[in-house]
């Protein structure tokens, strides 16, 4: 047995399973390629054509480090939102930022608040730092504001973490609601509200962006409605002395020279991202058709994806999902109590949504049997 | 003044100042563009034709997340090193890796053991998570191998970190001496060999890679010989336990789709590599000469660049530096006492090294003069 350097405490408490399994971990499993990838929240309508051009153009370029100051997409995404590149901060993906924002504020042992059953990936990375989680659970298929501010106070919680719209369910606040949750949250409680979806959303979920507020930060990113969740870039937008305060700790080099690029580019085609919110919204009514076809109850959705209430336990879901992976279809569905009666299916292009409609009812079929 | 929400104590004693300052900013603050791109170690060359055929077919691809496991990029930099995948984790450069050691391995307060004015990244890093570092001058120009082992043992070090060829001078060991060096270390110490350079060094540089050592950790990255330094990609070849422990932490979509992409058709070239070590050491040759018909010594470089004693003091050697900057030379200089009579100036293109050629007697008047 070799004599291994110790861990730091808090590393060697974490357990050494890996929560992320990508459908390509799964594809090498099975030996078999998905036939309908409708599970990661990807847009399979792509990037805009002008961010592709834009990416070719670049590609030969790549021998040259990325500007760390990410200058270029901090003044665009300024622009695009009516603040200060200095209320902008880049990261590799909203991941790669909420890493970051754990490491600044929670020392080990330290409560955090989230709602059961919300994002795994912050989650992740809250233990990654000791941290201590608050779950709250969901009240009716939505993430309870009152329940998480109860928790903040409970708990006298760094930081609380918010996703509007929702994953895994897709349901949202309205902005008068968030706003009333921010009013109400203490000036000692960082508030992260994950605006992910946001572009997918109705206009009324969106609070207006005031970076006058110190304790909230928003994130947004690429990886959705933008179709670029592979190049791996998102920001956060708050406060300057609290953006201020990421440069303390991030990975300057981080997000690479093509992301940067491509961010910039995708922010610039506002026109053809409509066309993928009309995209969205029309796959979303379709997921929901198919859903009502089988029985089956689609919930609400203001994402890329549709949480469908498969009208039993989780057991039951779990096996409708699995018979879904089993015939080609990639979903994924959410495990917390209450959560775990759905599935979650993205929504995808024409063509996989039929395979979808022919594989359901052999699916169900299966589940039902076993 | 409004209310924070507070910091933890490590995050709010590190300092707000950046560290890190590309020649973008360089540019944008003099509202100049640099005529030769030679200070940060770059490669001119760039990638391989076939590496930016791939990345331009896989551009359309980029609404697809990346792989979490960068399956497809470790069985190809395992197979190219003779170890299994599971030696292998892959970070957003080598940069991005070595934060992850140190969060790994450094509680607050913990000494780490490198060199005075070797990589500050590193250095950056180790701050970043209250670690304490314990710095080791250099030696005739090299990291000093007795002075680092001398140093562990004196603090009881978690890590130490060596870079073999070295940054900022351009020296390096012989295998021999590293691996008398890893002998000697005590098994509780984890040492990272940095080999960022590695391909453009005389293979007697390169210790033989022993995977059954748990506190060796070697870093190789794309961004050098690779000419991928802005698609941010490197690894980390080592134990199997050790590696396994990068999965408790590192942001598992960090690496984009794009870089796993290029990384992989990198190393399926090495014919091209080929070519660029041996434009590369023409170009260190061109250098040299440069410097000696203006009176100054090149020292030896196992890298793509090349530090140049300017046979006076350090803040001659800065006002070098400034007057090259100024003329639209952008190189960078080594600071630490005893490296900073230096200048750093990369391999670059022909047509840069012309340039360069042309300013320095210009450049060394003004820094002469002032």
């Amino acid at each position: 047995m070799p004599i291994y350097t110790p861990f730091t405490p808090v590393i060697a408490a974490l357990p050494s399973t890996v929560p992320f399994v990508g459908p390509e971990a799964q594809e090498r499993d099975s030996g078999k390629k998905f036939r309908a990838r409708l599970g990661a929240n990807e847009s399979s309508f792509g990037p805009s054509p002008r961010v592709i051009e834009r990416m070719v153009k670049a590609a030969p370029d790549m021998w040259m480090y990325c500007d760390p100051d990410n200058h270029h997409l901090k003044v665009a995404a300024a622009a695009h939102h009516g603040v200060k590149p200095q209320n902008i901060v880049v990261g590799e993906g909203i991941d790669g930022l909420l890493g970051l924002l754990t490491r600044m504020y929670v020392s080990p042992g330290e409560p955090v608040v989230t709602s059961l059953g919300a994002y795994p990936t912050f989650n992740f990375h809250v233990a990654s730092v000791g941290g201590r989680l608050a779950p709250v659970p969901y009240e009716n298929d939505r993430e309870s504001l009152d329940g998480l501010l109860d928790a903040v106070r409970r708990e006298d919680a760094r930081l609380v973490y918010l996703s509007n719209p929702d994953n895994p369910m897709g349901s949202w606040w309205d902005a008068e609601d968030v706003n009333r949750f921010i009013e109400a949250l203490p000036d000692t409680t960082m508030f992260i509200l994950d605006e992910a979806y946001c572009e997918l959303a109705p206009a009324s979920a969106l609070p207006a962006i005031d970076v006058a507020r110190p304790n909230v930060v928003r994130m947004r990113t690429f990886s959705k409605a933008y179709g670029l969740a592979g190049i791996r870039c998102g920001y956060a937008i708050g406060e300057e002395t609290v953006i201020a305060a990421f440069e303390k700790i991030r990975n300057h080099y981080g997000v690479s020279r093509m992301a940067q690029i491509a961010g910039e580019a995708a922010l610039e085609d506002q026109g053809y991202l409509a066309g993928v919110v009309r995209k969205v919204d029309a796959g979303r009514r379709r997921i929901a058709t198919i859903a009502g076809d089988n029985g089956l109850q689609a919930l609400p959705s203001a994402t890329n994806f549709v949480a469908v209430d498969c009208g039993e336990d989780g057991a039951f879901a779990l096996k409708l999902m699995q018979a879904l992976l089993a015939r080609g279809v990639f979903i994924r569905k959410p495990m917390a109590a209450g959560l775990d009666r759905c599935i979650r299916i993205s929504v995808g292009l024409d063509h996989e949504l039929d395979i979808l409609a022919e594989e359901m009812p052999k699916a169900l079929e299966i589940a039902r049997a076993g």
